[in-house]
């Protein structure tokens, strides 16, 4: 209780804004942490949107004004849930004006706005951006496993992020289909399974991938006919700089699958299988000889991750949300200095290369590097 | 947030102390609640103990004396997670001081305590008791698609709740295993799928059941070796009031079960199937003609019970604690004499007399009315 | 080629006839077995229904008297799958003129006509019956895992054959539903589940059980409505000699199971899951500290059982025809004389008692040994 | 009985051969087949291995020299299980010499030899491919859904065949291994799931793939390190001609999977989910609004293709050996010039294109048509 206190500006107040505030209390309840995180001021377009928002969040102040929030010596930490177009601005100055930065991805809705913001944070103040399928304790599992080399050398990664709410032809144009806002399955979901690829095996070295979109025209909530120009679906053959291949996908029209975030790692010696839609599961194989080989389902337990701070039993589960918090106490610990497993801008650029080269080779028709 | 605030006195600060803080604080950020409930003093065998554990979940004030904090006019509503032979005095302590009362499963230690807590509550106070299990949105599904006739009539429940804590010899004697602090599986654990079938297919008019001890000896923390009276695993035939029959298990000598509370529900229309180990996933069969029956898993989403409240989206997936939390909001609501699914001081009994039945059954040998 | 043959004379010519004449035809081919088998003679109730399905099934002679077909001196074998009601009859005649007796389950249709069987067996010709479940590659497994000691000292057993053949209030009044035709749910289909209980666990010394019939009438098929006064499902609670405990079911009413078969093994040391429904695979727990355990589903391959005799690489799958051609294995092998896995009259007998208990058990009302 | 016969030459008597023999067998005795199909002939390398395994597999004559059973007038079809590099010259000499051939996968091991055996079928004799996978009742059904429009329109196939024969360091240099005799996990094992995906979804347009060799060097079985230039894991993009995309990927080194033939097929109003680790289910999901959608596991039975010649109730399984006996009854329906589910020369060289496509498009680089 003696800890010392973390400031934060919450930029945003919409679905993402307020999971961010519930995850800071969880997190600060649910953890030991270096700082006591405390959303001091919420901002959002206006005033009254953000002072009812913060009154429903029992945040203290309010502004209208982003800007205001970052100006406010008191805050040290500028979390950023606002539509993918603000992400940047709004980063870019809270780094400049000394801040820590904890923010939603995708990071930017170009790589050049990406790449100015990690060039912002070359000088050195932690960010950290919201990959949140990564904090999984199973995932840190996964990750373990294939570092002590249980199951050999990495051969293959095949996965993909699959949800259906685009999927039928009555699914309205909204912002995700717009271009100039990352639109797209590709940027919007296929985000999640690039970090994860990248997580779990390493570099992308190279890809050769299709777009693909369902439906050309879609009716927006006012009634008109609007032209798709982003992809519904994404399919790419990638190599790793370790050789080994793969597959991404990624879809928002993949009917049936409401949190499709899959994927089988191959390895010489073991193969790791995964679901999001378990995802306090996780599959193993371990080769060798013998009648009882085969793949083992591990069930979340206190011995995995952080999965023992919200419940010291295994099998209980952890939800969505405590992911979440998971991923608030990274960020809290990038910002108090420490080593810390939050994903920086410059890991979330790097994500965003493996996109656009996918986009890329969508247009030019073969293999293209990152 | 002027909604008027319950004042609560939270007694016990062990894991379940914990979880019913945590639980009280996301439930008033999460749910719109008729009050606001706020933890204004915890309570602890002594007050060094109660000081640190307050200061540690943020709660304002401390007391060494139960009696002392149920004394509190400013009390509205007293929550009870106790060791277990604590749950009957404080419980009648604080209904006969006015308060509701909020008390963890098992209700108590013995019939008669259970129907004293009963009696003392049929003053009309509010009661609620944590079957964290019952709250869960596809249970609440299972129960909507019962009722309106979906599976036609129920004609069997076949349940267990099985873990694996207990399952080596090595695992120590403990406080679970005293038989006058409502130790065994059927008491700790049984309770939970006694409360499933009640509260899925309707009173149990009949029992036969048998317990069993794996290890009657076990070695305590102290080194001793201590006798076990109590049982490891129960199992039970049971006559539903409306004909149906069906089996009821428990054990924590499960050995690969972390969360087994798992049951099949058949009736004459289509079946049910459901297992904790997966909670976010219900089985529905629907009986008919045609190529394409089987048995469809509905994933969770906020087209199911309080499942919105926590996430928009379906298929992320809510936790234990999130559970505890619509627990939480069910105890506020009765505490605000409102109607609630919280399940009462009544509820509890019934389905201890279940669980006392099946002893009793064990000992007499033969089918015995609860 | 030069092996000399089993002269084998088929009685009943339904599905189970030509599934016994299909077996034996493949058992020949697939398994280097010391006797050829050879379906010499096809007897039914009369001779053109014989003729026409001997022709249809390859075999050279008919009758339309079984007598007859036992008289021949030449038949070395009697394979029986008639109705139930005749099987004591034929099974008894072929016996006392010395031939050895491959019968269906159920043994007969009372305990006193399955006690006349194993009587005549006890002369030493020798018998076999078809339990096909029992010759299940994974269930060897499962069997060699638990005698190794690999899941420690069994602590229970739990166990259901549910189906939903007779799961509508339309399905009609057949033959099942004859008392004295060994009909019900526990009698048809709740012997596979208690065979496969004594199997893998052994003797059982008490039941507790209950019957339920759902539909109290049924029309038969020439439109008349009928007293059904058999069970549409059972449960039981056993103790097994060893002292384990467990529960065992039958239904015929379980809508949406097709063939399940199931159940669940709890050792001290770990458990064994299986379900019929997908029955090339075992699922084996193995307790130990670490990370990484849990359930393992092994996938049957060459090194289980008799699986490589009909495919040399893992995981592509026997059927249940493939069981049926195991069994016939094991029946030829005891009519050559030799050590077999085949389940003699005794066997069955022993199962049947079982049932028998039940049926008592729940007229009883409480606990019965078999 | 009376049915006319098909005299059949079985060139081949490894593994394969044997298949052919036990399916030929169980066709006959299983389908009401418009020939009765007789293995009259087994012809191997030389007389002394052909006459023991004729004796064996209980075929009546046996030849050193499959020129000698193709030039015996009473043949009227040719099975070819030969080593792949035998397939052309065989299928070839049979087709002029007018017999109808049945050739096992690969069709040959170059496109050229594939395309001279289409040639060669041109002449209108009936032909067959052994693509066993194809003939499933529950391929058969999701073939049915999507003719009939209930998943919609396809937007995606993604695909895979992963087997782990090869995955070991220590798995040794063996024919399939060469490239002269379709060695490799893209010929050898991917063109199941190409073949599926054309059935199922239609032509394939356009491909990007790419080879993996995890182990460039293998040892062969007389001790001797030998350079392997076939691929151990391939992985594509693929684009259908109906501009549909998706991922096709074949692995012999997939640690864990044993016949892991699976996909899922996503359309704008459903989808459909397969794997052949557990091929009697079919997982179909259809869209719409409520609560209790979700993917729905279908259970084989004699309501889906050629099920119910194996057993005519559901659940119960066929297995490998029965699919390839579906596979023997297409085969002689087409030798009957009937309609038929059997794939001809024209279908399989249609597979290789896609293979060899896949094959060029890593030496170059991007897409490639086939």
């Amino acid at each position: 209780m003696t800890r010392p206190v973390l400031n934060i500006a919450l930029i945003g107040s919409g679905f993402m804004g307020r999971a961010h505030a519930l995850a800071f209390a969880a997190a600060d309840r649910t953890f030991d942490l270096p700082l006591s995180p405390r959303v001091t001021v919420l901002a959002d377009r206006d005033l009254p949107t953000a002072t009812a928002a913060a009154a429903l969040l029992g945040i203290p102040n309010a502004s209208g004004d982003w800007r205001e929030a970052i100006a406010d010596a008191s805050i040290d930490m500028v979390a950023i849930a606002t539509p993918n177009l603000l992400h940047a601005p709004i980063a870019i100055a809270a780094l400049e004006a000394g801040k820590a930065v904890y923010c939603e991805k995708p990071l930017a809705t170009t790589i050049a706005e990406s790449e100015a913001m990690t060039a912002a944070a070359a000088s050195g103040r932690p960010t950290a951006v919201g990959f949140t399928y990564l904090y999984n304790p199973m995932i840190a599992l996964a990750r373990e496993l294939i570092a002590e080399g249980e199951i050999g050398e990495v051969t293959a990664f095949r996965g993909i992020h699959a949800e259906d709410f685009m999927a039928s032809a009555d699914a309205p144009f909204n912002w995700r289909c717009e271009p100039d806002q990352a639109g797209g399955a590709l940027a919007d979901i296929g985000s999640h399974i690039i970090a994860m690829a990248k997580h779990l095996v390493g570099d992308i070295a190279s890809v050769s991938g299709r777009l693909y979109t369902a439906y050309p025209v879609r009716r927006d909530a006012q009634g008109n006919d609007r032209a798709v120009t982003v992809d519904d679906q994404m399919d790419a053959v990638v190599a790793f700089a370790n050789g080994a291949t793969g597959t991404l996908a990624a879809s928002w029209i993949a009917s049936g699958r409401k949190m499709g975030l899959a994927f089988e790692i191959s390895g010489t010696k073991g193969s790791i299988s995964f679901t999001q839609e378990q995802f306090n599961e996780l599959k193993l194989y371990r080769s060798g000889p013998g009648r009882t080989n085969g793949f083992t389902t591990i069930c979340a337990g206190p011995e995995h991750g952080d999965y023992g701070a919200f419940c010291p039993a295994s099998g209980h589960q952890i939800g969505y949300n405590d992911l979440k918090t998971i991923e608030v106490k990274a960020a809290v610990e990038a910002a108090a200095g420490l080593p810390s497993a939050a994903k920086s801008f410059a890991d979330a650029l790097a994500v965003e290369k493996v996109a656009d080269a996918i986009r890329r080779s969508h247009r030019e028709g073969g293999w293209v590097r990152p």
